[in-house]
């Protein structure tokens, strides 16, 4: 048996909605048909976005322990639902056995062709790391960043959800966007997977929406049933 | 760093709806506050209801591969999101170094005082191996079982669930709970993990439900905030 290795926690409801996304996506009848998953939900890794912004390595040998764990646990492959992780993406592929999905590069990807400017919603470590913005650039996608009383209210949302107020962290992300409207993009990412989390609960959008924890999802349904990790 | 073992699968969702109960009854207010799991989500562990219909053991060398891969990682507690596989409960017990909790204790734990006639909801294999019926007679309330025609409609809302069918499991939740209504039942037990999965979208009911996953994860909670696996 083959299973998906899951580094969560980041946060843990992100976590959640990660796995919700990948069994949705399975087609599948019974139990058996569903992809085997070993999920190491470790939200006492330190803070990511601060880190980066401190420069510092906190999170580092916490995501490397991780890394470990999952490999340890006959793991074919190993998906990250916590956006920001992926500054320390390099250290984790050279630590792993298991290929590494990069979330940033799964979302990307899954822009639609003719957007040429998006707003990337992620946390301020993620934006000041640079991998959206580059990742964008690489596909011609001109990145737009809030403005910082956007961002204030972006950091809140995410707040909201790592700390269970799904109401408040929704219409806080409602606000974030109504802001956007007038910046002229054509789509938002959803770099951050506590905001799909506030999305739910949201009426129809302005412009597209992008989730970051979906395309992961959709990589990671596609990767293990290609190679029928979910069949006897 | 000691984490909450959880064998899951049986089936997917039940297993993410578990984790959330988790992460929702647990007081946080940022990520590093919430328990830490190590989630071995198998759910190519063969039919847990046929196999103790048939009289086989099918099951059992996965339930316990589980019980070994969770041990093999830290935990210091199992919890097992899947009444059926507790047909097996003395021999997982038998095999883990760490305690594991017995989902339907929990759960007829739970039941409130002065209630003296509860429905059990659940497999048919669960209700053939009866520890629903003998944790409820020791708590000197009367098991009431489904006839067979609503036992059909539980039936088939366990199965509309483990196949991602939302909408219609929920309805024939809300069937068989109409077809209770005139059994004189004070409270139904939602011994299958699959059942509050459906009744999360249903509105107000005729009698009390008590949710297995519900208690378990309070169970869970309790013993791993008690011991501070949430502390750094």
């Amino acid at each position: 048996m083959t299973m998906i290795g899951v580094l969560g926690g980041m946060g843990p409801l992100a976590t959640v909605d990660f796995m919700a996304k990948v069994i949705s996506l399975t087609c599948a009848e019974s139990d058996q048909q569903h992809v085997p998953m070993m999920v190491a939900n470790l939200p006492q890794i330190p803070d990511r976005s601060r880190s980066i912004l401190n420069g510092d390595e906190a999170p580092l040998p916490y995501l490397l322990k991780g890394i470990d764990l999952l490999n340890g646990n006959e793991v074919g492959l190993i998906a990250i639902p916590c956006n920001s992780s992926h500054h320390w993406y390099a250290q984790m592929c050279a630590r792993s056995a298991a290929p590494v999905l990069h979330i940033a590069q799964t979302c990307v990807d899954a822009v639609p062709a003719g957007i040429s400017r998006a707003a990337v919603l992620a946390t301020r470590g993620a934006l000041a790391s640079g991998f959206y913005q580059q990742a964008l650039a690489a596909r011609d996608i001109e990145p737009v960043v809030p403005d910082d009383a956007t961002q204030l209210g972006l950091d809140a949302c995410i707040r909201d959800i790592k700390a269970g107020r799904l109401a408040e962290g929704s219409a806080a992300l409602a606000d974030v966007l109504d802001a956007l409207a007038g910046s002229g993009v054509q789509a938002a990412i959803m770099g951050c997977t506590e905001i799909p989390v506030a999305a739910q609960q949201l009426g129809e959008t302005r412009f597209t929406l992008i989730d970051s924890t979906l395309e992961l999802a959709r990589a990671t349904v596609a990767y293990a049933t290609e190679r029928g990790w979910n069949r006897f």
